[in-house]
């Protein structure tokens, strides 16, 4: 065979052919800088500071990690009308949630008013979403009781376990402010979508379950959070059941769910949903207060101490031996914090069409969370329930948050012995209609219906947290996760391209089944970059389709293999894992008598390929910028060396 | 902005457009068993089974399990004498090295001969390469005698340190079995060159260190491996240095390295370094038979056991409370063994231009040391050095195992007593002579010229294994390797492409800096499957480009930004997550009053965008085959709409 720059320059029939560049060499630390601003920095952050006087900068840099410093001064009254109700609305809800999540913790009630005060002003200032409303949240709180109490009793022992908490919500903060600093915010993303509504959805049905206890009024319960020794604790106990405890559960989760339904239906009402978990707290009270329904199986809170926050950083436990325990709750309720908080203010933010920055967020969670573990607060994030009612009642700043932790402050001073009387069942009821809208079945069926793997990744996630517990889902959820990355990474797809009729395009065989093989030569396309993890099974893939392409051939006594176009358009990166590969492709076809033809290469698979001198070893004239042009060549040279061929041509 | 397709029928001016598929529908069930064939079958081993008898595919599978029975009927006097010579040869190299690597992992020396006994054989029967010599390893025994020694003294405990070191063996075995079964296979892809490379000089590095104990003829020494450690043992009782034993051992790695000098030279003289180790024992026993040495601080192997393998199965220990130290040691030492023993056999494989099955080669490992754990064998894989010589003395197929396993058992039955005399410092020796050989600075400096990033994954995993320990080398090996797909993932390359003067084909402006930009279309290549992991990323980074391009276009006061093309070439698959991200940068740019145009997705792609309705709110007629084909349409209306941008077509 003829090398082609010689037939090309001597006959001229075949198009002009472009050449195939290899990029201009970058010195190292250019390229460097390039990767490390695109992995750390891929949104620009600095990008505002270009070319500002050192003042300017200085004010800048505050703003940036203020951002109430920029959207401050702008601040106008009309805003603040806005935010006054949006944030009175979020009070009414943040109060009877905080309560009910601080007992799912097994925190004492309080806890969950504190944590609505101080971590809101935080995040108020620092936070860089306009409808995210802090809280408590559920999942978390259920981690935190569930992970603490595996190693001490909090009825037992409620003050170290109080510590415990206080220490684990630290250590969460620090972890989501270490994560933003450092500009790790993208590990958040390995928690796909898919894997969240699955875990969510598993978590919310283990909550509900867990309030089987409450709305039944039963004394004893499984420690388990699994459907199976839930359900066997319910039923070995049938007797235990109270009736008026189980009446007046559901007749307020009725009332929930109904003002829930009204709400979706016209979202003008939402405030009739917003207010209800109030609303039933104050008609339980009363109700309670009035029956005296605490005698009777129906327990209420009882004594809520008054007065704001305590401090709690004395409390923090670095030393004692329950330290890997704790550091070990804080990154999981951190990291779910953070996943679930982004995603909320993520959409929200992108339905009124303004950026949140991930990693600003994270600093503000994290800051959120330690000056709270110092404040006697708990884990704290961006519940959904609360931010939708907020961004539902028209809130406009995160004014709102500051607006609701007043709300809670009052509450805090002069309120709390109007829940003396409020009953758990109450309580109950509203975690389980909250917990109703995370179970996101239709998510399920859409995954179901465009992605099945997603679909198994998703209900992988929600049997591991129901069935076995909440930990093992979660593990679960992210192994399948990174698994699934693996797996994608490691299995690409190789395709079999063909002529476009009346064209120069080479596309999918099986994508358009009217394009056509061309005789003597197969094109195959690497639809991934080839790194070390795929580059044995391509190295395979390629014999396989070269097998597979030569039986055909043979059985139906077509004209011979000649040429192997690899096309590499989609091969946007390798390694050297990958340079052999593409050396040992070469070599089986060499040795079966084929030519190794590549087209159109791209920058780093070019410059790759010329640092290891493979380009040489091809020979740079077998490299082509688009597959037309290498099959052009082939087809020449089948027709110029091997005559026999030229009757073949009109299928081309 | 008009309908391209109306447009098209009524002026008929642009090229004829090329419609993009929806590839045909698949049922679930076929596309299921595509991708599980694809995930754990790429080399479609059931290949020859198509369309054969019954009785024939029985043979065949016999033959798939024991490739022994299939080329055995081919085997021919001829190769018996090649196989001979080589057997002989690697048995000269097994007993001293055997001996060596034992009281690498603190155990008994014979086992070292115990296990180039029993395993081979297994090996010659169900292994498929050809060239592969069968033996205990280096790396492998050392990291055995550091994970257990940690919890267990071999010299306090002897007994149960042997029983652990089989059962450690027979869970390497199970796992490397069950991964060949379960075709889990790509498994050990994932340790990638860079990290074998670092991490194999490391612990080449780490055992020569050891060795300094055998030469220097110190009784204490430290139990930790990292080089402070080790040199702070060695220069802290330097008046316990035995010049007796230093001067053998020097003299001895001189002679093993310059017999590997000229062998090097002369690959035709092979047999000078095969057999250095044989003749150093020899000459050393008799030099210590002869001068007494044994009694002037020169330590001698001492009695060995006469007789083949006793059984130790019934020494397997799962009941014990060490149960999961054997299990981690058995998994990380079967993965390593797995890794170096598939890569050697891959290599000569492709030498001799024939394929080895991975999978195959995993059930072959894993039945060798299940058996061996039952008749007194230690790890055992495939040692490079040894294959190598095989390799060299011209072995045709496994046959060179039997025989160098019959020439062990003779040595076991009847030559044991002529050991007794061998100095430990000639074994000390043999060890640095082979470990040097596995310190491949040459492929890391290789490494930096071509891949810098690969070169600081090479770096890390050495020197965690020289400066912490192997575990630490190891993890941070695995780890990088995974972090680097991960981040491969999560960071893809969005590239900026431009039009090839004279051509309708548009690439990358960085590699080919003769291509022109179209005013009015910015037009990015995505170079990576979309999935959960970068789907944020290519949202931010998407955003980003038309900032810039819309800040440079205000600069330079040209015509303002109206379309951007996707050219989604690149884009092999995309999940969920993928679809959403697309959905929303169709709402950014439209809130910018820009149009989003793909170019050119591929199959998957297609099927997902038309499954979630995506492709009906992009409208298909803004999908094209080609960018030309997009950039055309593009251009024809701003032309056709805008008249004022004329004057730019020239550029075009």
């Amino acid at each position: 065979m003829g090398n082609p720059e010689y037939v090309y320059s001597s006959t001229n029939n075949v198009d002009s052919k472009h050449r195939v560049e290899i990029p201009p060499l970058q010195p190292f630390v250019k390229s460097l800088k390039n990767m490390l601003k695109e992995t750390f920095f891929p949104d620009d952050p600095l990008r505002q500071f270009k070319n500002q006087p050192p003042r300017r900068k200085f004010i800048l840099g505050l703003q940036y990690l203020f951002p109430i410093l920029e959207w401050g001064p702008r601040y106008s009254f009309k805003f603040f009308k806005s935010d006054l109700i949006a944030g009175i609305t979020i009070a009414s809800l943040a109060i009877p949630q905080g309560i009910s999540y601080a007992k799912l913790a097994n925190l004492p009630p309080i806890l969950g008013l504190y944590s609505s005060f101080v971590p809101p002003l935080i995040y108020a200032i620092m936070g860089s979403s306009r409808d995210l409303a802090v809280g408590t949240v559920a999942v978390g709180s259920l981690l935190i009781g569930s992970m603490l109490s595996n190693e001490v009793n909090a009825n037992e022992n409620p003050k170290l376990y109080l510590h415990l908490a206080f220490t684990a919500t630290f250590f969460a903060g620090l972890l989501q402010a270490a994560l933003g600093i450092f500009r790790l915010g993208f590990i958040v993303d390995f928690l796909s979508h898919a894997t969240i509504v699955g875990f969510m959805g598993g978590a919310a049905t283990v909550v509900c379950l867990q309030q089987l206890k409450g709305i039944l009024g039963l004394d004893h319960f499984t420690h388990a959070t699994d459907v199976v020794s839930v359900m066997r604790s319910v039923f070995t106990q049938t007797h235990q059941w109270r009736w008026e405890s189980a009446v007046l559960g559901c007749c307020f989760l009725f009332y929930l769910l109904l003002a829930r339904y009204f709400s979706k239906k016209k979202p003008k009402l939402f405030w009739i949903s917003a207010m209800a978990p109030l609303t039933s707290v104050v008609l339980g009270s009363l109700l309670v207060y009035l029956t005296h329904a605490e005698r009777h199986g129906v327990e209420a809170i009882g004594y809520l101490k008054k007065g704001i926050n305590p401090p709690s950083i004395m409390d923090l436990q670095f030393g004692s031996q329950y330290l890997t325990t704790t550091i070990k709750t804080g990154i999981v309720t951190g990291i779910i914090g953070l996943a679930e908080g982004i995603a909320v203010g993520r959409s929200f933010a992108m339905y009124k069409n303004y950026q949140i920055d991930g990693n600003k967020e994270m600093i503000a969670f994290g800051m959120m969370n330690i000056v709270g573990s110092c404040t006697s607060c708990y884990l704290t994030a961006g519940p959904f329930s609360r931010s939708a009612v907020n961004f539902n009642a028209g809130c406009k700043t995160a004014i709102s948050n500051i607006v609701m932790a007043f709300a809670v402050m009052i509450t805090l001073l002069f309120l709390t012995p109007l829940f003396h009387y409020t009953p758990l069942v109450v309580l109950s009821s509203i975690i389980i209609a909250a917990m109703l809208g995370l179970i996101d079945y239709e998510a399920a069926i859409h995954l179901w219906h465009i992605d099945k793997f997603d679909f198994v990744v998703c209900i992988s996630a929600y049997v591991g947290v129901v069935f076995g517990n909440i930990e093992i889902g979660l593990l679960m959820a992210v192994g399948l996760s990174v698994l699934r990355v693996l797996l994608f990474v490691a299995r690409p797809r190789t395709i079999v391209l063909g002529n476009i009729p009346n064209s120069k395009i080479y596309r999918n065989v099986d994508q358009y089944p009217n394009a056509n093989n061309v005789p003597g030569v197969l094109i195959l396309e690497i639809d991934a970059p080839i790194y070390f993890a795929n580059a044995s099974y391509l190295r395979e893939r390629i014999s396989r389709w070269i097998n597979d392409e030569e039986d055909k051939l043979k059985s139906s006594g077509e004209t011979s293999l000649q040429y192997v176009i690899l096309d590499m358009s989609a091969v946007g990166n390798i390694d050297t894992s990958g340079i052999s590969m593409l050396d040992e492709v070469e070599k089986i076809t060499e040795r079966r008598g084929l030519k190794l033809v590549l087209a159109n290469p791209g920058a780093e698979v070019m410059k790759k390929m010329n640092k290891s001198k493979f380009l040489e070893k091809i020979g740079q004239e077998w490299i082509f910028l688009t597959v037309g042009e290498a099959v052009g060549t082939c087809n020449y040279m089948l027709h110029t060396f091997k005559p026999k061929l030229a009757a073949d041509e009109s299928n081309v």
